[in-house]
């Protein structure tokens, strides 16, 4: 396998230098550019039915094999769009220079999502070069706005909905818990991402001739944000917690048990110290509970030195993570009302939301995870650990609302590989060890006697469009 | 004097479209070619002795006319140099275009300081032209770095101390009080301007996966800002107000007679309603109060669209604007001692300052004030009305430590130049009254006979280097 494996890391360096920033509408070229490259990619592997479906933003790749009658049906999600890389200075090796140093291969999307997606492309490549057929029928579906919190993926999914009926599907967009010790994640935190908006002046005023006249947009934003926690690191929204899940204390024992220590978190952060609701360690207020992040602020002068200006205008951006049984739409009305009601009169503002997502629990116990987790064992030689992220990937809810079935989310990344902050990688060894588990994923499931027999009633497989 | 309006007006528009942003290091080459630019207009205008006299920064541009001897000296000051434009959507027509509409010349720097510091250059110009001679000694201090609070002013002013002294001081970058209701300010704010930057995680951190854990820098810098005031619109910062000096009723009437309205304040910032400290008018609050504005905040993702990071930094601008006989130096002191005290333990701040500048208050009664008031009467018509500006122009207290003189605040500006703002302009009809004013200033300055001795102690005449 040594020569597939070099040939390998050179295609997912082309893959990483595609600089498929979603959210930035001056590459959106660039996402096409790469929805191209990866179809290619695809077809080259064996699969059928190759296509790129337009969306009204970024496009879906998606391609299929289904020559395995009476076998199970497994849907491959991810994503080939990437987050912006900005601050570029904050990066050691330019983010799509895609180099390869001491066995990481560094830039953005190494490893959220191209690098783990990329695994289970190359798995399908080397059973159908191998066997010349896959043990199990198999669609691949990969989005080009995760990033951007999947606008058209619902649309697509519901549209599609017959012809992706699965048995059970797979992502791998989330991390292992060490170098050697793999990770099956079983929870999810969903995702309410907004502006807030305040117009004060009509225009951008002399801060000395100003000075005192009128509130500060700026100001006024701080105050407002301030306002959104108390003093004990707990959400001040009215109604937040209202439907948040107390867990067992089985389950926070199971999480101590399992999951990393309040030390380990803090050393990985960098912080001086660690903050949040009090009661619970870190690695629960992560996981088993809601949080409020400010992903950014925009106003005034940022550039360096000063600048005399009161702005027109402040912004800021927030990020709910949410929990069971916690619904992003319902949150959003108690954002919504509690920060109209704490705007000065001073101030106009303006709410946008960008996503909504839910959270997602899956099944520890259903076949497919069972799958994974013997098909971890066979290649890393130790059982993978369940753990909880505290991210969102909205998919994953979407899966499980249409299809009525679990998304096994089989990480290959690793806890230093910084996904979303600058310089991101991705070990090398974890992408081969990612292809030989993909691989041994599938063939478990081919194996498997009764995942689910829906497969059986499809007399017809639709196709995509 | 027709042809010569023409002429004057469209090296003025060559001068706007000098982009000479003092503050921006791309633009250090624009700052200093504006220089050799200005100082070939002060070598055409009849100068002698013209000169860049280099700094660590950007360059003075120096020209003077001795020819006077027995007659008062004036130091005319201006600065060449101006803020940035950004952000450039706002702007119809271009910052740097310097396009004549309507009778207004359009572009960054045309009012603040561009168009008024040249109403100096071209009457001195004319005067020369016309008669040979002028009616005083002139002496003319052009620097490139007051919008980034003059770094370098104050060793050049002490440098050249003997050959810069002079009988007053004239400066044009404030504020008529409308179309043809000229102003003498005797008043300006100083500032403080300083930034807090707070330090968290030791690299961006995904908000899904450790949201909750640690404090977000952005959170905390909010919580930090949101302490500077209190409920009532008062810095809250202790010790902040100890030294403001109460004024007189009969001042505080004075300015209530002669000072804009609130309705007309608040009508020009076009903000929903009026903010601030409680007791005080608009006027009084923008003119006798300090003020503290957030002139910007960075940190975080600005761009569009959501991203999911905690930033390791945030960035809070501030800028104090102070009042007699409140100092810089010492308020700084208070709010690094306060600021310190409220960082939380989940943080590290550095506070920079950036600019430190006194206020100033000049003499009304003051002969070379006199002169300039006779100047405007015989020019537009009507007696300037005496104003205070909120604003900071740091080199009049400094000409007042070094020279002891007042700096006579002969603003030609109008109310909507909308200076630091985008779509900033100049009116074409003060151009060319501010010409006027300025020749009529100098020719009263020539013939008060007892302004102050002091240039006749001047045995021979230093050389500014």
């Amino acid at each position: 396998m040594q020569n597939d494996v070099t040939r390998f890391q050179r295609e997912l360096q082309e893959f990483v230098r595609i600089p498929s920033v979603s959210s930035d509408p001056k590459r959106a070229h660039d996402v096409q550019r790469c929805a191209i490259w990866l179809a290619a990619r695809l077809r080259k592997a064996g699969l059928t039915r190759v296509r790129l479906v337009h969306t009204p933003g970024h496009p879906v790749v998606y391609g299929e094999w289904l020559g395995a009658p009476g076998k199970p049906s497994v849907l491959i999600y991810g994503h080939y769009d990437v987050q912006p890389a900005e601050p570029l200075k904050d990066w050691k090796i330019p983010p799509f220079a895609a180099e390869i140093r001491n066995g990481y291969l560094h830039g953005r999307g190494a490893s959220d999502d191209k690098g783990q997606l990329f695994t289970h492309i190359k798995a399908l490549e080397l059973l159908l070069n191998s066997r010349g057929r896959l043990p199990v029928n198999v669609k691949c579906l990969f989005e080009g706005e995760e990033e951007i919190g999947s606008p058209n993926l619902s649309t697509f999914l519901v549209r599609n909905r017959r012809a992706l009926q699965a048995d059970a599907a797979v992502l791998s967009d989330t991390r292992m818990l060490g170098p050697d010790q793999p990770a099956l994640t079983y929870s999810l935190r969903g995702q309410l991402a907004l502006e807030i908006e305040l117009h004060g002046p009509s225009r951008d005023l002399h801060s000395g001739n100003f000075g005192g006249a009128v509130h500060d947009p700026l100001q006024a934003l701080c105050e407002i944000v301030a306002k959104l926690h108390d003093t004990h690191g707990r959400i001040a929204i009215p109604g937040f917690y209202d439907r948040v899940l107390n867990w067992s204390d089985r389950e926070r024992r199971y999480l101590a048990g399992t999951g990393p220590s309040d030390r380990e978190i803090l050393r990985e952060t960098g912080a001086p110290s660690d903050w949040g609701e009090r009661g619970y360690s870190i690695y629960e207020r992560v996981t088993l509970r809601p949080s409020l992040a400010v992903t950014g602020l925009r106003g005034g002068h940022s550039g360096d030195g000063p600048k005399g200006v009161i702005p027109s205008v402040a912004v800021a951006k927030l990020s709910f993570r949410l929990v069971p049984n916690q619904r992003p739409n319902e949150i959003e009305r108690l954002v919504r009302r509690f920060v109209t009601h704490i705007v000065p009169p001073t101030m106009r503002a303006r709410i946008t939301t960008q996503i909504r997502s839910n959270p997602a629990l899956i099944d520890r116990r259903h076949p497919a995870m069972r799958a994974a987790a013997r098909a971890y064992r066979r290649v890393f030689g130790s059982a993978p650990v369940w753990v909880r992220s505290g991210g969102s990937i909205p998919v994953v809810s979407e899966i499980e609302c249409l299809f009525a079935i679990p998304t096994v989310l089989m990480g290959f990344a690793s806890p230093g590989d910084n996904l979303h902050g600058p310089n991101e990688k991705f070990s090398l060894r974890n992408f081969e060890r990612g292809i030989l588990t993909s691989m041994a994923f599938l063939t478990e499931l081919g194996r498997g006697q009764n995942i689910t027999a829906r497969h059986e009633q499809q007399t017809r497989q639709e196709a995509v469009a």
